[in-house]
């Protein structure tokens, strides 16, 4: 099968219908792909939680290494869906996934530092969507919606539980005791493909990593609190609003110095 | 604002990359919709929910007939998206949704029985999203992919607690002691025109009608047990694979009798 992207979208396609697929943002610098066995390896298990058939993994690696080396810097986005049929929700039988590559500028300097808000909006859980990058994303809309001063740099979710999960576009790590912590994703969120590289890296330097759930508690408490994300790296959160404030401490110095190798 | 639908979606709507959008499905007979107004009624809410700035409903109402007289019998599906552009998640200051509306034959005679089985997939819970008609499909999507025998008419939803929602594709309700139940959908699912206009007529009827939270117990110990969708109205369910048989009963029978007016 060659990869072929699609220049426009059927309207009985059913990534609009249902949003019934997923999707990649990926860094392009210097002309290629950064982190791309991690974005593959998320897109293949989204595609087996959602019973999508992708084209072979080789294909598409070769597919994006050759549109990173045209665009140089910046962002691309795919978009899988599983194509167009089916009765109502009831997935066609045989499956044609539409496959839709978006080139986009680089984003930018983003700062260092960040000052965030905790966001009314609270992620439902559901442990048959958790981790992978679907495109099922209202929650991330509405949540994202509930600020607009360009001053805060992300906004942080909790869980329907009152679990921390994540913030809109990043995933979240905190600091203690010179131990890393991130939120166990079993219910909700978005397993970003910064988190693994950071939670790698993390082990190379022999600081321990714990996935666990986590609290409002273990965030007030941490030392350091960051941000990661494969457009802007890390990033520390130095404000909470109405909360605390932190300083960009040590480690999330040395996890973000060569972080890109 | 005259109303235009789209005939192609550009790549960059938020429909695609984030089911940014809702919808509705109508039913088309003689030349009119069914139930418009409690359409419309939905979908006014879903936009206020999501912060959608719709067409002025008196033009969507006019739209709508229009096509309906044109299509004399069959299906119209709307879908509305905020439209293209915002950074990221962030919804665009200005707004111009994107209507598509979608024409398809009659759905054909549905059976007025029908045999239903308990979904594996259980349903997130999220009151933000609750009761309107979302893009956001996918739990549906899985949860229809769980069976494919034609012979098992509609799959039932419970939500990640145990409480019973829906069909995946209708609104459940159940009669005990001459009473009317259906589920509340204060935490998920969707609350269907044809649920409405059968309150409605239940109460016209004299039959008192709670909504209320109901689980697994006051499924099986339920006397009749009925669907609601606004394509295929009231269908009796009268096995529940796995648990037990109902009769069609006399309330079921008495609400579906005359329930096109």
């Amino acid at each position: 099968m060659t990869i072929r992207f699609l220049d426009s979208l059927p309207l009985s396609d059913r990534g609009l219908h249902y949003g019934d697929g997923l999707f990649e943002t990926m860094c392009v610098s210097a002309g290629a792909v950064r982190l791309l066995e991690f974005h593959l390896e998320r897109l293949a298990l989204g595609a087996e939680r959602l019973g999508l058939v992708l084209p072979d993994s080789a294909e598409l690696y070769r597919a994006f290494e050759e549109a990173a080396a045209e665009l140089g810097e910046g962002v691309l986005k795919l978009i899988v869906t599983r194509g167009s049929g089916g009765r109502g929700y009831l997935p066609p039988e045989i499956v044609s996934p539409s496959l839709i590559l978006l080139r986009y500028p680089p984003m930018g300097v983003t700062a260092d530092e960040v000052a965030a808000r905790l966001c009314d909006l609270r992620l439902a859980r559901q442990p048959r969507l958790a981790g992978i990058k679907h495109l099922n994303r209202l929650e991330y809309v509405l949540a994202r919606a509930e600020w607009s001063d360009p001053a805060i740099g992300e906004g942080l979710l909790l869980d329907t539980e009152g679990f921390l999960v994540e913030g809109v576009v990043s995933n979240l790590f905190l600091v203690r005791g010179g131990r890393l912590l991130t939120p166990s994703l079993d219910h909700c969120g978005v397993d970003g493909v910064m988190r693994r590289h950071v939670m790698a890296r993390a082990g190379t330097l022999g600081v321990p990593v714990e996935v666990k759930a986590l609290g409002m508690e273990d965030l007030l408490g941490a030392d350091e609190v960051f941000l990661t994300n494969s457009l802007s790296g890390i990033r520390a959160v130095t404000h909470l609003l109405d909360h605390r404030t932190w300083e960009a401490g040590p480690l999330t110095r040395q996890l973000r110095k060569g972080l890109w190798r």
